[in-house]
């Protein structure tokens, strides 16, 4: 049996082989997707985001379990830009694994900051896309970073829930990181430590603040303990409250359309991109732009253009 | 006096203004660059690159003093991709400044993970053109993270300095970080802690088994307590042995000419993912793609294909 044969029966390790083979780009890759999309069905995309330290994890973890209760089947994506140092990912991702059900019903897998400009958030897309097409009925999105790369791929999600703790302190930094617009709810966790209440009523204060949205949800606060799954049923019930909301109000459609024409933009961005990585070097007078930048003649600037105007056509038909 | 000319005059609140004005790429930055551009001299980048806590920036700083004290002009460039969330940059900025002659001899400027894809790296290159154009002899790079991003960041140095701590752990994890490729030297820091000579010994034994480069240059490993300038003499002058080693070996030269390639490959993707987020939208048929990947009649990537085939020159030429 081949390996998409098998990933097709729900073998999770068919499942992990064809991530690893999406995650790196390897030929073929995109046929591959192509070919999975049809299979794609109606799998929820959540996304929890917020600063280093803030028990993400954790939290993530929680509400794995709280949806596998349910009978739903749940993949993970923990993105986090530090692990190729720290070289946590492989290891943490077993001990994440360890405490979950291995009969195809959950999988969980990190990523690290790799691939060219652009290719993290088009990557976690193709891994979203994977899980979809698996059979997997909720995706859950850990971010941590976060810096527009990492919004991205939240923005990507059809909920967001932002999660903020007492230390993170003042909360015009949380305005900011711009994590206002993109948060669907706030969770504070580690909300048994001094400062949550503060925290909690900054953050309600500023949300009243805020011009009502389109879709006409108000942004819940929601407190939680997640070692002692403290308030994860009540993150687990405003996460659903929210996705009824949105289908309600037709915002939900709205919002899977906006992610398809992201998607599209990203795919060509990337695209786009290889052209210039490998046509670039083929590119007729390019030595001779080099040494004329390196001898003062003109700069990199200047010789874009010169490049763009003069061998476009040349360079992006192939 | 316009703010470029008292850029021109060493004023440094006008190196700030600019370095903004390049960062937020804001109308006419690149006309801004093209024209500094014949200012850039031979400013020397030195990248220091670490997992977080390795003591980066305590050991930049100590750099950067005894830079100054050589008579140097030193600008330091700090990515650290947590910072819009820990909202550490801005008054961290400050922190760091304080102890550095404020004479326009020295900057300092963190920078977070912003900006479209492909943009950070982008616009590191372009502070440090700024720095170079403002006069100063060196640009001191520091980064976290480290994904690809922050690699294509420090690959453009003409030195990198790789920091690790005795809590670094396995060093192969070192090489799977892909830091074996980009180091041109590795440096011990915290090196009074317990673990310090086994991770030395590991890294020589490590260093020995690899193919001897192209530049004839042998890397060494340096032992620092960045906390107490311990060893930062010693890691000053081997950062000074690699840039005459590559000099005298024309290294150097073609790694500039490398970096000039790069610097054109990444202004042509910044260049064609505007393209496409700018004229997408503006595409005869989006709305009816989009449509069709939503009703699964096609997928985003058999339509990106489409895209590219059907509409690829109204749609670069603009």
């Amino acid at each position: 049996m081949t390996v998409l044969e098998r990933f097709l029966e729900g073998d999770i390790r068919a499942l992990s082989r064809l991530i690893s083979h999406v995650e790196n780009r390897s030929d073929g890759y995109l046929e591959l997707l192509s070919r999975l999309y049809p299979k794609v069905g109606g799998a929820v995309r959540i996304g929890v985001t917020g600063p280093p330290g803030a028990g993400k994890s954790t939290l993530v973890n929680c509400l794995a379990h709280r949806l596998l209760k349910e009978g739903l089947k749940v993949g993970v994506i923990a993105v986090d830009p530090t692990s190729p140092f720290t070289g946590g990912a492989l290891l943490g991702d077993r001990v994440r694994m360890a405490d979950f059900p291995t009969d195809g019903s959950f999988y969980f897998r990190s990523m690290a900051t790799r691939g060219a400009s652009g290719g993290l958030a088009g990557a976690t897309d193709n891994v979203t896309i994977l899980y979809d097409a698996f059979g997997f009925d909720v995706t859950l999105l850990e971010t941590v970073g976060v810096g527009q790369v990492e919004l991205d791929i939240v923005d990507s999600c059809d909920t967001v829930a932002v999660v903020v703790v007492p230390e993170s302190g003042d909360s015009v930094q949380t305005m900011k990181a711009g994590l206002m617009e993109i948060a669907d709810l706030f969770c504070v966790n580690k909300a048994d430590r001094p400062g949550a209440d503060r925290i909690l009523s900054e953050l309600r204060q500023m949300l009243k603040m805020r011009k009502p949205s389109a879709d006409k949800w108000s942004i819940p606060v929601v407190k939680t303990v997640a070692t002692s799954t403290e308030g994860v049923e009540e993150l687990y019930e405003t996460i659903t409250k929210h996705q009824e909301h949105m289908k309600a109000e037709g915002a939900f459609d709205e919002r899977r359309r906006r992610q398809i024409h992201k998607k599209l933009t990203r795919i060509l961005q990337v695209r786009f991109s290889r052209i210039v990585e490998e046509r670039l070097p083929e590119s007729a007078n390019i030595e001779q732009i080099i040494q004329d930048i390196y001898d003062g003649k003109t700069d990199p600037f200047s010789a874009s253009d010169r490049i763009l105007k003069v061998s476009l056509s040349e360079f992006v038909r192939a």
